[in-house]
């Protein structure tokens, strides 16, 4: 434990297994043997010896174990995402599936600096973690992470990547988009349209590629003039519903391709004077929480599963450290949510 | 570099000093002077032996340096803030402070639960971390981290914490709830109005007397019947409004401990009919950017500086590390950020 290098005097010298063997009266190797739980030993003298480690706090030493094993039980985060909208839940989910093999997560945030990344991944190398997790951006496929020859194991999660040798986990952004859409359809509505984030986006063309697979097999179109691009942001959606119920007053259906959007969108709604979700329904994409539960009304949106998708590359990298090949693009499926903005959970049954 | 237990045949081994060594012609001891820069060597026999180190990508191994050396150059940061609002802008802080030193940050989500927390410790323990940032709750003071006899440098970032010997850093609410309120009297605004979070919360009363002293300062006072609290909601700021109002018609400012309860006092003016900033101006606390920037109009608020309180949190555990010891509270200063919420940005002259 820590001794710093010009040592603090007031800091205690942790416990040895030295110290505990000569607590236990017994040599080192019993002491060894007795908290490894291997050997033929006494009850009574393992008892001993585990009393004496748990008096002087005894912890072995993770750092030994790593050199002897070549691992270090430790996996690097890396992710672009200042808000934390997207960090948080697959860090839980990555915490969830390694906390059982007690692998601890070095987080670092790139800030979409190369340099920074160069850097960062030079001591996550020194310091010999087992893999990494990379989380990128979506809208262009990011280069591979730039490890030289170490053969680190690496899962790319919620984020594309231009080397086909790569594994990559993303959410099913084209089944999301059928489920928003199933679900407005099932409302009644029939006259949708789709107000969505810039159009180079691959998940902005996949979801609308869902909504559009949704209505024609329904027997509907989803025609050019009903599907509005622009920002990921509140600005937008207020924007675009203003000139979508110029252009077009007949729309009862709102799919927004994000609950950022959607605010925007109901803003401009209630301010026009049309009731949510009478004269319109909404669905959003993210359930960001704190965004989309304080709608007004409260908003039914589509979760990415993003726990669940840390939770799987985890798993992946796990499997890539024991040894397993794998490469190309999974994708994971998104669940609605359902609260008022679409008439109520009456509507829920099969969406899961 | 990572050779799994039952070791991935594919991967290759990478380069030791020995490899470095044999490459460049000579003994392990001359390349090691040579990459450590120490000893006497001709410069000819120094950049080979680079030279050779960087054919073979050569990556020292940090844990030897670490079991040598007594620290891993490690850090832990425990957070409950499954929101990654307050985590984010602190772990940026502490990567930069610490980024220079090389050492890298273990985040953890302990999500308020004691149990995960042993485990967590445990493993950050056993891994040898040179020391903890601990994030908590801002409404009443944890219990110090149970690290047993570890003498584990330990501060808190933007957490209270019980134990007086301990290192706690923590916004200066108090000035933050002065700034705002000098800007709202700036502004020419006399009939000041408090909304805010839960009473019990100490950032909640510290705003508070910030926002009774500025005015005291002017000869005003801040009546019970002006301060409102409640959740930390964007429908709590919503509701208090409403009630303010109808009480209170005069109010022409409006001081709200949140940027979500701004957001929703926003929603319930314009709803009203009163404009803002012209017929009341608004501040809000937190400048969480994504909600800030997209009120309308955009929210002028207090922004707590986390970023810097990170920064200064790990330069903190530094110096613990170094053996230097501190306790206490220690309060940095807020800034005000100047949207338009309360009239524009020809008030800001003074705020900084």
């Amino acid at each position: 434990m820590l001794i710093a290098d010009d040592a603090a005097p007031s800091r205690r010298t942790p416990a040895t297994i030295r110290d505990v063997a000569l607590a236990a009266g017994v040599t080192v190797g019993t002491a060894s043997k007795a908290l490894n739980g291997r050997g033929q030993l006494r009850a009574e003298t393992r008892e001993r010896v585990r009393a004496a480690a748990d008096r002087l706090e005894f912890r072995p030493n993770d750092l030994v174990r790593s050199l002897q094993r070549g691992r270090t039980f430790t996996v690097g985060l890396l992710t672009n995402d200042s808000f934390g909208r997207f960090t948080m839940p697959l860090l839980g989910g990555i915490e969830d599936a390694l906390g059982a093999a007690e692998i601890l997560v070095f987080l670092s945030n790139l800030r979409d600096d190369p340099e920074r990344e160069a850097t960062v991944i030079t001591s996550l190398l020194a310091k010999q973690v087992d893999g990494l997790i990379v989380m990128g951006r979506r809208s262009d496929p990011r280069p591979p992470l730039p490890v030289g020859r170490s053969r680190l194991p690496i899962v790319y999660a919620n984020s594309r990547v231009t080397d086909p040798t790569a594994l990559s986990l993303l959410p099913d952004d084209v089944q999301g988009g059928r489920l928003a859409t199933e679900h407005l359809l099932r409302a009644g509505r029939r006259h949708l349209a789709h107000v969505t984030g810039p159009a180079h986006w691959e998940a902005v063309q996949h979801r609308r590629d869902g909504m559009a697979a949704a209505l024609a097999a329904h027997g509907l179109t989803l025609p050019e003039e009903r599907v509005l691009c622009g920002a990921w942001t509140e600005a937008w959606g207020y924007a675009a519903v203003g000139r979508l119920l110029e252009r077009d007053p007949a729309v009862d259906a709102l799919f927004c391709g994000s609950d950022l959007i959607a605010r925007g969108a109901l803003d401009a709604l209630r301010e026009q004077g049309r009731l949510v979700p009478d004269d319109v329904a909404v669905v959003g994409f993210d359930n960001w929480e704190i965004i989309a539960a304080a709608a007004r009304p409260p908003l039914t949106t589509v979760d990415m599963n993003l726990h669940d998708l840390g939770q799987e590359a985890a798993r992946r990298l796990l499997a890539a450290v024991a040894g397993e090949v794998a490469a190309g693009t999974i994708r994971l499926p998104c669940r609605l949510v359902v609260r008022a903005s679409c008439g109520g959970a009456n509507l829920a049954g099969s969406d899961a």
